[in-house]
């Protein structure tokens, strides 16, 4: 059953409409958005706020009750997507997860190159804190670009002396935006979303002339040191597989509890087809039992 | 409590004494036996018994009453170690995971180098499929050597044509004899166990002037496509860190699932140590249920 889910999911892939001239960014957002979208699950209330001078959507899921929190950053490398888009994955995180989620509209390229995501990353983490959530009752993710941006958010907290959360995860992270794993190549043909030049020009939108490989566009390459439990989900049909595999290398070099989590024959972020896709179905559970055991791990009488 | 613990255990380890003249094969197997065994734990039955030619311990938890069998080959540089030494590793595991076990006591070197302890592996893993299990319900798993060889046995048997199991789980393993990975080095000064003479010594006694780098003797260089859904855990603090690093790296580019799980601060088959170290008891405690969903996944009508 579930190798025929692969299998239709694939084929489905392959056959989105491809233009043949380049897609504008509007027309990437709407397509995206179309394609990818999936309204918050039955049960989730949603609704708009702002956090770090930033929209953002809250997501709670129906009788939760308990202080555990989820800061999510979507994917859309850097130039598209939006909380909207996401609203199906997040919200079944969270509702599988039984915590409360808070999914930010971080500023988007081509309008807003680097570093403006980051800073509102760092904005939206900063006034969570500031607005007295216990960072042992937060937990952190994101997905593609926002995996990797939630990364970077972590390391600037670190620079900035801030208290970090209790555990994060990524779904197929964007860490390298120099596009150097040997996935970018030997994964083109089993891939079936992205090639080299789709990150390659996203990277173009978001960076520019800057300097792709510093460590708050690609974490990849920072020190990972005092990082927090980090869980790392990628599927094996993805050029971006070296991203994930190598952030986990660098992670446990530097001492830092990861988990790496290769799919067989599954695509970019397929995590967001839950429900229709059993291995989307048993990861995202992965991740509610990884959350509750590192939320659970702080003694509350130290409180 | 946990950190506690590490920092117990790495200084325990590391107040182990060191013989000014390099030990006997002789002291080396008898203090390994003093050091690292422990009895099967209380509600696990243990029998001697045969199985392809070998001495075998089988270990059998209180209450078992389904078709899950774990075929289990120990650690100890292809040169110590036996099923003894890991009844408590593997009585534990079994009890966890709620299968009968069955753990091999394949020829040692300097006694009988490669191929010698393969074969022993391999005779084991045809008998047990001879004697009627189906291979759905058949979990396999192996520390240190015992990881490396579990996979060449893997290896060998899917080259003689053989169904391949469920699952299979590894410790720690070592799986590049030629001591290539850039932790052999990195980490010398966090590992309280190893350093690179010791694991050189093992191979020397295994090998002797045979090729290192042979996929059978050290399978990470093999082609692993085909093999079945594989856990890797393994410490922060070991030399071999980057052997389970590139095992699942290789892996998900040859589209194998794969978990790999890093622990921070901890040792050398930490598991062993189940019962005084949190982080063994809930490593052990994912294994069980990693192979309970591979051993549920297989259809029950179609058998």
């Amino acid at each position: 059953m579930s190798r025929q889910q692969r299998e239709a999911l694939d084929a489905l892939l392959r056959s989105l409409p491809r233009s043949e001239t380049p897609p504008t960014v509007e027309e990437q957002r709407s397509g995206f958005a179309a394609g990818v979208g999936r309204p918050a699950p039955e049960g989730v209330a949603v609704r708009g706020t702002v956090l770090g001078g930033r929209p953002a959507l809250e997501l709670e899921p129906a009788g939760v009750t308990g202080r555990g929190r989820l800061l999510y950053l979507h994917g859309g490398g850097y130039v598209i997507g939006s909380p909207d888009t996401h609203a199906g994955l997040v919200g079944e995180l969270a509702r599988r997860a039984g915590i409360l989620a808070t999914s930010v509209a971080y500023r988007l390229a081509p309008e807003h190159p680097f570093p403006a995501a980051l800073d509102d990353g760092l904005a939206a983490y900063r006034e969570l804190l500031e607005a007295g959530t216990d960072p042992r009752d937060l937990v952190v993710g994101g997905d593609s670009a926002g995996g990797g941006l939630i990364l970077a958010t972590l390391l600037a907290a670190r620079e900035a002396g801030l208290p970090l959360p209790a555990a994060a995860v990524v779904f197929s992270p964007w860490a390298d935006l120099t596009l150097s794993g040997a996935s970018i190549r030997s994964k083109e043909e089993a891939d079936p979303i992205f090639v080299e030049a789709d990150l390659r020009d996203y990277a173009d939108l978001y960076v520019g002339a800057g300097d792709r490989a510093q460590q708050l566009v690609s974490p990849l390459f920072a020190d990972l040191a005092g990082l927090p439990p980090l869980l790392v989900q990628v599927g094996a049909n993805e050029v971006l597989l070296d991203d994930a595999v190598r952030l986990a290398a660098r992670a446990g070099a530097a001492d830092v509890e990861v988990t790496l989590e290769i799919g067989a024959g599954l695509p970019h972020v397929f995590q967001h087809h839950y429900g229709r896709l059993d291995e989307a179905d048993a990861a995202l559970d992965r991740v509610a039992r990884f959350f509750a055991t590192h939320l659970e791990a702080a003694p509350v009488s130290t409180r």
